[in-house]
């Protein structure tokens, strides 16, 4: 099964990734936070089995993987991949994690909630991965026993997550709206509306790859539908904006954003030695070039941003690496892929 | 009849080129800074006749530039490929060349001297350049009247000049030496025996594309070949010890020489907007490459150093440009010469 960061998605240009999350809790435990390692434990092994042992097509696509028996390299290779969050990963000896085998959809368990599902898509595709959340979902449900309160919808560990329990987030490529230093308005705008941005790998990352996640802050109060299409408006509206913005610039500066792209696309296809933030910093360049037609060549952009992070480099060479080793491995695997 | 630039010479890994200037003047004809117009003209059609009129295959070989009918971008692309001194493009009305169609010789009229016979030859060959330079002087001298005093030697306008009217040079590629630090103490040992240092454009150039040009600075008292010989003897010192440095510094740096190398390789074919001087700095770092076996590929690499200075682009795209439109031009040209 292909791992869905290689696949394009609608409105591909400027949404790298669509993504869904459902906190849900077992009515049977305490939350996480104050529940005995036992507990644990059967949560984990309930969850687990609502998902394999489960009578649907669902069950032969999971893997199962208990997170105690992972390594730290594992681990960080999975949140560098948002299959799981930086948190689980801290409190990994409590934790599990079912996997699709196309990375569409992580279902965690023992994070802040009992279970928290994942579906990420391609492109602009929210009532895709809500409608594939659900269902999976449903299959669960029909196993497992939710904290469920008729009046304000799911209990969750935490109370901003009450209600639906939905967050809906996309990830947006949006180097025009940088370089044009527009990105503040578009930023300051999203928080008045009650969206938190972030950079692609949590708070503090912004500049990375002019990659920024965009994700709802209200889950009570109102219905999934309601909060999906405010989400998608709101992010065809930054589309349009970042496409406008690109044309105008590239009309303006022709030569100069074409020597930006090429010497972009240049340096990955020469470098010897490569950081991960360079590296970024070019593919989002080169990326740039793709959406306007300056490059034609095809490449797996969406994909090297995320397998050249640190630990899936090292996970795609099969053992730790220094540093140093790591930019030269990064160097090579870019070289490889991008020729 | 292919240009000099773009054939190979001995030592042509670190020697660009050598070259031999003798300074003869005229017995019936003040020197140039004292002499009337009428004298100038008649001292350029005199040197003129003395080569274009000879009985000798000379008289074929050489086509005669009148500056005073040049442009001022004509003759700093002549300045640009070493065929004339700054000091003669800015006294041009009274001046005038004779140019081998190789470029290999030229011959200044009305420079600080009446006659400066020039020839430059690929790599470390001085005595090929100084046999060249005597046998055109010995044409001359048939249906020329030379200033020459039978002790001590050719008369010439400056008194650094006088006796052999000899001055050897030679271009140096010195990239280790510059990166590892050591070119400080080289250029310091030179300066103590006499010799002296300028960058590839003279004074204040000497970072550009880390080009050194070393020549003799006595001409009274020495015979023509002592100042050959040792010119020849401190260049081949020269040239083995950044060779040593060159090969030690890419055995302790393996992964940085081949990133540094191969980053400037793939920007110098990607770039879209070139400077000179950063064009400079990359076509030495790929000469580096090329030297160290790291880049295999041919390419004009010594060619490309003269013909993206400033004027000789304009002279290529055939109208004057802007700075910008240059920086654009000289970016295509190198694509499309190192491809």
């Amino acid at each position: 099964m292909d791992n869905w960061i290689d696949m394009n998605g609608p409105d591909g240009d400027v949404v790298l990734s669509s993504r869904i999350r459902l906190a849900r809790n077992l009515s049977d435990f305490p939350f996480p936070i104050a529940m005995s390692d036992d507990d644990a434990a059967k949560v984990k092994a309930q969850v687990r089995d609502s998902i394999l042992k489960s009578n649907t097509v669902l069950s032969r696509d999971f893997d199962y993987v208990d997170l105690a028996k992972t390594t730290p390299l594992d681990r960080m290779a999975f949140v560098e991949r948002h299959l799981i969050s930086p948190d689980l990963a801290r409190e990994y000896k409590r934790g599990a994690v079912l996997l699709s085998r196309d990375e569409k959809v992580s279902i965690m368990i023992n994070e802040e909630d009992h279970i928290r599902i994942q579906t990420i898509f391609p492109g602009l595709q929210l009532k895709e991965a809500l409608d594939l959340a659900d269902k999976i979902d449903d299959v669960m449900e029909e196993n497992l026993k939710y904290a469920y309160d008729e009046e304000i919808g799911y209990l969750t560990s935490c109370p901003t997550n009450i209600g639906t329990g939905l967050r809906a987030s996309v990830m947006l490529h949006l180097p025009a709206l940088v370089m044009s230093d527009q990105i503040k308005n578009v930023l300051a705008n999203l928080n008045k509306i009650g969206l938190a941005v972030r950079g692609i790998y949590g708070e503090g990352t912004e500049a990375l790859g002019n990659i920024f996640q965009i994700s709802n802050q209200i889950t009570l109060g109102q219905g999934e539908s309601e909060i999906i299409e405010n989400m998608i408006g709101v992010t065809k509206s930054i589309i349009s904006n970042e496409r406008y913005v690109a044309l105008e610039m590239y009309k303006n500066n022709k030569m100069r954003i074409e020597d930006m792209v090429y010497r972009s696309y240049g340096i990955l296809k020469s470098a010897r030695i490569l950081s991960s933030e360079e590296c970024m910093k070019h593919l989002s360049n080169v990326r740039l070039g793709k959406n306007l037609g300056i490059i034609k060549a095809e490449m797996p952009i969406n994909g090297l941003l995320v397998y050249t992070q640190p630990a899936n480099i090292q996970k795609i060479e099969g053992k730790e690496l220094s540093p140093f080793e790591r930019d030269v491995a990064r160097a090579a695997y870019v070289r490889e892929r991008i020729k």
